[in-house]
């Protein structure tokens, strides 16, 4: 099968066998799959992961190593993480099988991942996906069940000021997450054209540097999703004493940073990382218009081009199609 | 009036003028101070603090500036916030002065400390300390209540793993606070007969690099106490997956952490700064025997050398006695 294979460097290659689909597990062919920036951090070395990357897609189960043949044919996606959800594990039994100590990855740990025509993945992985939502826009599930996270992790309360940092794509889908709470939104960046595909949802939107008078802002809650020590800065800046600091991406390791703020302020800092799918899914299922936010598609033979447009400053998600459905 | 004034470089003068005292606050004359490690920073520049150092003191209520002259004689701690009081601050109308940020804070920001024979502090700041408590044990309680503070912020639960990391002073006193809430605690450092101190607590304890057993066990809730880059990541990597780590000292400032493992294990980490005196008071009245806790006694005339004291790795709480009682 074709497949985007990462071993010491990234290759397209057309000669991967298709993967033998363990009990418990189902084979899925893969429709769409897209590039994320930690697909990106891989090639630098992230996880020490070797193999095929990605964890964002929609396919069509094709096989089922199970009694249940329930989801045969229907098109899904599926959460990265999976774990030995055995009685005995102190994570599984809590439902965080997102923590299980036993798991692996989707392309990032242990498990090769979805930039391929073939996957498989536990079966008790998968969420169908409602026909009216289109396959390109759920393949954003992922990422948008990162942000929902958030509120499982944080107790934002109606009246909260909410102010979200970073205008990528993983900023503008928490800012689609966090518009469900009904707190106060604000949400900065340095780009005015991604600001404005998320204007419709309520918040205010700033552009950096426009306002000296912003600066002197504090919040409730803020969401950290830049990932630079900068961003970082900004964020523990604009958070109130007692506030809660929520970091959504992992910022590139052994940056200097000063973190007497956050003693002195009692400032509560909160790592947040997957979320569970489906509730991403109901969210797509109502209808919000997601497409904005995907900047290109390229066909599976353009693999290697698609993952060279994703790293260019600018773009947000970009897909690559592995079958039409 | 004798004290040791901070700028530029640390001086002993004995012509500094006895404070005025303004409205709502009391003068006191302060039997006993203690050395923080953060006067030390102080001389190394912290906050930018010019002028007196010193927050932990025991000292006579000498003059009330009030109608209500009812802590005229008494001896007492202080609380080093000095809120607005105002019931238009945020802060303070939700009682919590110590994050007002109109604040002065003893001996740390815009207001002359306790490492002299008289302060004035605000009356509502002032807590009675119970006859049988000792004028030096009664020292501890401004890093004693810091050890509470966590007992505020953070739901402990009667079988949560609890690790202390440190046995410096605050890092023992934080063990006191602690084995009021029935947690099951272990606390590591590097000297065994510092942490011989708090056997008797009910704990466990264990120096550094005694056992590689050891280092596997990650724990539901981890109290950073050393200040150090090294103390943070071992804190980090012995906190659970979504595990609590609280961070009880400044981290000198502008070094370099990876904070990834916080992201990827969804670590909630709660900066931890000072606390409410009573609680600590009460802590001390039934008893307990900090006095193992204190190195040295200096008489006001060598504050200088008590300061040099407190600087040498091993010793515990220097105290300096500005008056007998």
């Amino acid at each position: 099968m074709k497949a985007l294979v990462f071993d010491k460097q990234l290759t397209f290659r057309n000669d991967i066998p298709q993967p033998e689909v363990p009990p418990g597990e189902a084979l899925i062919k893969v429709l769409m799959a897209g590039v994320c920036n930690t697909d990106i951090e891989i090639t630098k070395g992230y996880m020490g992961f070797h193999g095929i990357p990605g964890h964002e897609f929609v396919g069509i189960v094709e096989e089922v190593n199970d009694a249940d043949q329930g989801l045969l044919g229907k098109r899904v996606v599926g959460e990265i993480n999976c774990a030995c959800l055995k009685s005995s594990c102190e994570y599984c039994k809590q439902d965080l099988g997102r923590h299980c100590p036993g798991r692996t990855t989707l392309g990032i740990f242990r498990r090769d991942g979805c930039l391929a025509e073939y996957i498989t993945l536990p079966i008790v992985n998968l969420v169908e996906v409602p026909e009216h939502i289109p396959t390109s826009v759920a393949t954003l599930t992922e990422p948008l069940a990162a942000g929902f996270e958030i509120l499982e992790q944080v107790d934002i309360k109606p009246d909260d000021e909410v102010l979200i940092v970073g205008d990528g794509k993983l900023g503008l889908l928490i800012n689609h997450a966090l518009s469900t709470s009904n707190a106060n939104i604000t949400h900065v960046g340095k780009h005015a054209g991604k600001l404005k595909l998320i204007e419709g949802l309520g918040g205010k939107t700033q552009v950096l540097d426009s306002s000296a008078d912003f600066l002197q802002k504090q919040f409730d809650v803020v969401v950290e999703a830049t990932g630079s020590i900068t961003g970082f800065r900004f964020s523990v800046q604009h958070t109130k004493p007692r506030g809660i600091l929520v970091l959504k991406s992992t910022l590139a390791s052994d940056q200097s940073i000063d973190l007497s703020p956050v003693v002195i302020n009692e400032i509560t800092v909160v790592g947040s990382r997957c979320g569970l799918f489906q509730q991403a899914v109901d969210y797509l299922a109502t209808g919000v218009d997601l497409e904005p936010l995907i900047t290109a598609v390229y066909p599976a033979g353009q693999a290697m081009k698609a993952f060279e447009h994703a790293k260019t400053k600018g773009s947000l998600k970009v897909l690559i199609e592995f079958a039409k459905q």
